[in-house]
């Protein structure tokens, strides 16, 4: 059965846009759990090739990374109702605690405050609600400012 | 032909393993470039499946955030010349420019000061020398200290 | 009229703490605005001498972060009940807009993690509530950690 | 004896600006020490109201970060020989150990990256040469943008 495109939600097609997406989001398996006005949470499936510390099988700090920036774009994309051009300033990542093995681990990001060239971004990892692993703030360069990186050196 | 492990330096060690690695240093291909009694260099060679926005064919962020993690872990390692118990507390990444596709990119990571139970890193990923892609800086937690995660909640 | 100290409540008690303390915090005229067991808000009054660009008379960058930073230490006392022996280890702060001259300042701070060595803040700086002028996360070393700085250099 | 502007160097016609500035930098005795093409290093006296603990008498840490953020911005008057319309975007601070009381403390900052709208800066606070208080990374706004605060709330 064909759908629509017309007829889907936001949330919808954003879900669909992750699932057809290729690359690192594609490769982790990432899945959109839902998408509001300002933020976006998504899903890291777990996977054993992820672990960064084989005697723990704790994943790699790098992929919680990956997952709270992929949910930060999707935020921006559910904030904007577009694809915007956007680039990532910078991110600061605290992880509070490791990820336990075997559990799946999901990224919600919320846009909170924006300006004509920057978007300001908090997330959070979490495998239970309300007992995060990470917790992250994020700035991402917006509109026709994101590419502009033919810089000079300091 | 058989390698008798003590007659390696230090670097040799840390390179094989690298190589023997499981999990997601593993799967992404890194290799150690070099390592100083501060610091290691790795190299992430290029990937399709590791890019961010397939329009562009940039690296997906969270994979330089990878990299960078790790080679702060393996300049741990050549600080103290052994596998310490050592937990990233927190990390600042700041994108100066997109990595190019097709080519590899390499994160040297320094050691810049150590107390009874925090490590302080910089670290730096580049395609060429000099022209930095990514700059970030790095808490990690030592020793005993390092996974005491058994917290409360505030 | 004399008050006996055990007949106060937490709240005020950090109350005086801060109006008798000496230094930055005294110079500065910082008051606790409230206190909860998670933690507290401190007010900054407007004062000309902490402008950092006279042409627009905004606040300057820095003494926010005293603010922030001292609204995070008197949370820290508010959730231990206690003067804890605590440094700052590592603060990140996101300026949002610019504070409005002749108003003045608050900083609201939240423990929202607590380890057996680190503590997680965060924080707001804000002149409405509700609109933020400057956004915080912070780590402190806590207990018998916090001022082992006899390091060695990296 | 009058000065003539004109025949004063670019480092020379920084620091009688800084002798001259009001506000923040003022109060706290601020005075440049040197300045290069990429930065400049400013000296804050010691001062007994700036201490943070009255216990040990340690600087309070919003004062190296008001210190940090001036070298900043003078380090960036320094790379665009002008006074550019900036804002400090973020900053983030990694406290290396406590400041000695009765000594002066420095802060240098080097401008290492400028595209068209942000320019990126890391900084060093330190009272011996080479042995550091407190390591910084920034990224302030430039030009046209700097001042587009009238944002609209996520």
């Amino acid at each position: 059965m064909d759908v629509d495109p017309k007829s889907l939600t936001w949330a919808e097609k954003l879900a669909m846009m992750l699932e057809n997406s290729q690359g690192q989001a594609k490769s982790l398996g990432l899945a959109l759990e839902s998408a509001t006005r300002v933020g976006a949470v998504l899903r890291l499936p777990w996977q054993e090739t992820l672990v960064g510390n084989p005697a723990t099988r704790v994943l790699h700090g790098g992929v919680i990374t990956t997952l709270i920036d992929s949910a930060c774009g999707y935020s921006l994309m559910s904030y904007f109702e577009s694809l915007p051009d956007i680039a990532t300033l910078d991110l600061r990542i605290d992880y509070l605690q490791p990820a336990e093995p075997d559990r799946d681990v999901f990224a919600g990001a919320e846009v909170y405050k924006v300006t004509s060239s920057i978007a300001f971004l908090r997330a959070t990892a979490f495998q239970t609600e309300g007992d995060p692993i990470a917790n992250a703030v994020a700035t991402f360069m917006l509109g026709a400012n994101a590419p502009k990186y033919n810089a000079r050196q300091g």
